[in-house]
């Protein structure tokens, strides 16, 4: 059992813990294979957990999404579940601390772990004699671990990026200088991607490459894998930057000394940060370049439009295929996933999907990030509704939208939730803010008509959203964990409530909006949401009763809309269908 | 002249720079006459501004409410206005700065000058080699200064108080405890009245005693004017506390060693902070006391709901006689404010106006803060709105309502604003929330309609109402500058939007509404809000085609609480009215 050989090597180096996070050295929300450490040693493929093993316990600590996957891929590996947020179950740190005596040795690979954890561990445990250690005990067990990828890198195009790596940098120097800084430190691989104007298909269905990247007031530098380059890369990154081998950033960086050095704690790794020696000053902080990156300059916004009128499409297509479909047979949710990709495959500029679609029938929907697999899928019936969250990489910007599509006879519950979910929706598309109004403000906007009905959803409203990188990004985020940023012109988020019951249904309607100017007065600058999503919202699920004469406006001016962007695209059945799924709607 | 004088003195005692604040030793919203030193020294009368003088400059500072009043009253004083918030215009302590040479000498009366201001003083002052000085350069100077009033202190009763002191020490000493606190130095009067079930008549509108009050984990002190206290309050107090002379806990403070103290330094003067050696430590944060009275117990709660509806006879009576009156002669406003005064007089409990009412016609109502005064204020005639914003201390409560009432022919701005603004008030009135949620949060409820309509109101939502206290106070505050603090079932609080026309008019709908339990289901447990204030709200102004059916039905059923809660308390002729003005509003 791999578990027994881990302990061996805890023994022969003397570790009495050892973690396994589910991290890479760069904080990322989805991890190459080659990274996966926590999967190889528990068994468990979820994309969040913990594993701690210490001389005879192992326990893995996941959240609510996973506990019945944890349970079972964990069977006979000699871990047991720790179930995050139930009552009375510790933390991972608490567990440690709890248990740990004098003397004993806490072991961690610091490449895969996080400043920021690093940092509440340390303080955590910081009353006990204990040592934590840097040691990788996982790499000499993995014998048949998948390689880091090979992929090439390449460059994306100006007409896609809007702006050059100089002027990008240049910008960044900006944001160094109102901070102070001497240098900055960039380890989150969306961030470099878009300093550098590269993609590459390093991670599945987001189009970075696996890279460091350090900026100076005068020279940047960045670290890579150089077998990733081609000559013409080379050549448009030396326009701005040096390059080193990848590993070699974490030597470079002992070099630094009475310097003010920016980095975000929450993406360096523990081992890049400890090679920086205590003459110089850390200033910390998000990413400079997720400020800069988040407001998207007029080609980006221009181009989004674009590819979200054209993924609209194929959204509009899947919906009309799917519920003629569902009248002559019963189609399994995988079917309807791969059919959807399909739709999207065909049109201009795709790259791939932005993250794995989430098709849900009936109460799989009711499971935040249900994923049907090959073992483990729903066939689509002629009731009910059918969740379908998907997206997109186009080399012109990145899709992220959520329909919930009425497939025959609904209850009447279901009806007053889709109903509601719809007024929530309405509620933050309509909005209009001052400027200065924060990404936490807004989110109980579209709360309130929930709120009023006894609902909620336990997920933030909206997620910043990247262009052909990260479709959650940030610095902003609709949500009462929002950090309180102002939102600004050029910001693009998504606008996504729901209700979810056990058991019974899971509904969420998505369209991405971004912030435009809207009219100066007396009372200052207001801001409002220019929704650039386009796909039906299935009128055939609403209950009439329940919107406002200004909500049943708002709806019929979107779908309006809808028609206008689409209907030249489709074939004569398809756009007969949208126009009377998009027809005007009244009491 | 005055001015010539204090710089003869800051001549003798070798100050450069004179700082004369708004303040009383205990961080009191209005002040008692004897500490308007401010006023004294610049002739300027109104609630805030800071004079500075130094050898050859004397600046007032004040902001936007007074601008046009300050200008008029330090004519021929020496003093010129600083305008706070206007472009260009530096703060006095950024002037300080700018201006002030090495080896000058800062002077302030350290008992006027709160502690967290000072620390803000400092930190700007750092990098100079200067001095700041406690010194009191107005003692001699202001030979004919008020006396500090001497009004017997007498008990809160506690029929109507809810709590007896020991309880009220007992929850604080338990608040205490959590903060790992030895004592806590309480300086803030509502705080201090609220502790221990007594009040006073120190300060106009609010029943408060100047004193200070310390209360440690076994043992408390009272520090007061002797001469204010009967046998009775004596013997009242010494259940629980000790007593000294007001002045002696300068002195008493400086035997603490080695002890956690807790401390509001937005409430604890300099001087009184800087007795406490360095062998303390200090914890700092709102003052315990106002969390524990924030939340009103039972009696308190069931006592200010009667209160409010009494309060709301006399609002209504008056409404129905201005209605009246103004159709025969034009009204003065201070003669409106009179008889609203009038009728409070009549009514059971009653104490004084909670804070001096504001009674404003048409235009005047766009300034915030318009006082009529014996030499300005206008004649209200039988068109267009009057603003009336008032409130009353009764023994059982403390009211705060405002109306803005129809007096005849409107035009169709007017009309407008006065529905955007009822949109508003509904809004929050009837929101329900997740435990948990903010006071920040909420603000943005009632914000959404007007930013809709591209309106806004530059105050916060609400404030906390005091009970049989201060008409303003903590810790929660329905505002963007809201501290985050989450809502409690038993917080007491205002719900007051509005829209403001420079020239034009002034529109604001206030009620004061208390938070309690809703449902509890798989969301979470759910709040809401109860609405105490009862008086009609002006039909003859709104345009039902702005309102949605939800909206109407809310008012409707709040007009039909107002008619079923007052009706009986009002002669016919205002009875048939009542019911008039209180019928069920359609499209």
């Amino acid at each position: 059992m791999i578990l027994d050989k881990l302990r061996e090597k805890m023994k022969d180096e003397n570790i009495d813990y050892y973690i396994i996070p589910t991290l890479d050295p760069h904080g990322s929300e989805y991890l190459p294979d080659y990274y996966r450490e926590r999967a190889f040693i528990t068994g468990f493929t979820g994309s969040a957990g913990t594993a701690v093993v210490s001389k005879d316990k192992a326990y893995l600590w996941t959240d609510g999404r996973y506990f019945i996957q944890a349970q079972r891929q964990i069977e006979n590996t000699g871990f047991e579940l720790m179930k995050m947020g139930e009552e009375g179950v510790l933390t991972y740190t608490e567990w440690i601390k709890e248990n740990i005596k004098d003397n004993e040795v806490v072991g961690l690979n610091a490449k895969y772990y996080l400043q920021n954890s690093y940092d509440s561990l340390e303080s955590a445990l910081k009353d006990k004699s204990i040592e934590i250690k840097d040691i990788d005990l996982i790499k000499d067990l993995w014998t048949n671990r998948p390689n880091l990828p090979k992929d090439k890198i390449f460059i994306h195009d100006i007409k896609f990026a809007g702006k050059s790596i100089e002027e990008k940098i240049s910008e960044l120097r900006n944001s160094m200088r109102e901070k102070n800084a001497d240098l900055t430190i960039i380890t989150s691989l969306d961030d470099i991607a878009w300093l550098f104007n590269i993609r590459c298909n390093d991670i599945e269905n987001t189009p970075v490459a696996i890279s460091y990247a350090i900026v100076e007031r005068d020279k940047a530098y960045f670290f890579v894998d150089k077998d990733k380059l081609t000559d013409e890369v080379v050549k448009h990154l030396n326009q701005e930057a040096e390059i080193f081998e990848y590993d070699e950033i974490f030597d470079f960086v002992k070099n630094y000394n009475n310097k003010n050095i920016y980095v975000d704690k929450n993406r360096i790794n523990n081992k890049l940060y400890s090679n920086l020696n205590s003459s110089n000053n850390i200033i910390s902080g998000r990413n400079l370049t997720e400020f800069l990156k988040g407001i998207k300059n007029d080609i980006e916004l221009t181009n989004q439009r674009k590819t979200s009128i054209r993924d609209g499409i194929a959204v509009t297509k899947f919906i009309y295929w799917l519920k003629n479909e569902v009248k002559k047979r019963e189609i399994s949710e995988i079917e309807a996933s791969e059919k959807l990709r399909s739709f999207r495959e065909a049109l201009e500029n795709f790259v791939d999907d932005s993250f794995g679609t989430i098709a849900a029938y009936k109460e799989n929907a009711a499971m935040a990030h249900y994923t049907a697999t090959e073992d483990n899928y729903s066939m689509i019936k002629d009731k009910g509704f059918l969740l379908v969250d998907s997206g997109a990489q186009y080399l012109d910007g990145t899709t992220d939208i959520t329909r919930t599509i009425a497939l025959g006879e609904l209850n009447s519950e279901e009806i007053r939730d889709f109903t509601l979910v719809l007024k929530s929706h309405l509620a933050l598309m309509s909005a209009k803010f001052l400027k200065g109004t924060t990404d936490r403000s807004l989110d109980i906007i579209s709360r309130y008509p929930l709120w009023k009905e006894n609902e909620d959803y336990k997920h933030g409203t909206g997620h910043g959203v990247g262009y052909f990188l990260n479709v959650h990004e940030g610095p902003h985020s609709i949500s009462q964990r929002g950090e309180g940023i102002p939102m600004e012109v050029g910001m693009v988020v998504s606008n996504e409530p729901g209700i979810y019951k056990e058991g019974k249904h899971g509904i969420r309607t998505e369209n991405i909006i971004e912030v435009v100017k809207d009219i100066k007065n007396a009372n200052g600058e207001f801001y409002k949401f220019n929704t650039i999503s386009f796909a039906p919202i299935d009128i055939d699920a609403i209950d009439v009763n329940i919107l406002s004469e200004e909500e049943i406006n708002e709806l019929n001016e979107y779908h309006e809309a809808v028609y206008n962007n689409l209907s030249n695209y489709l074939q004569d059945n398809e756009k007969n269908w949208l126009r009377e799924v998009t027809k005007k709607i009244k009491r």
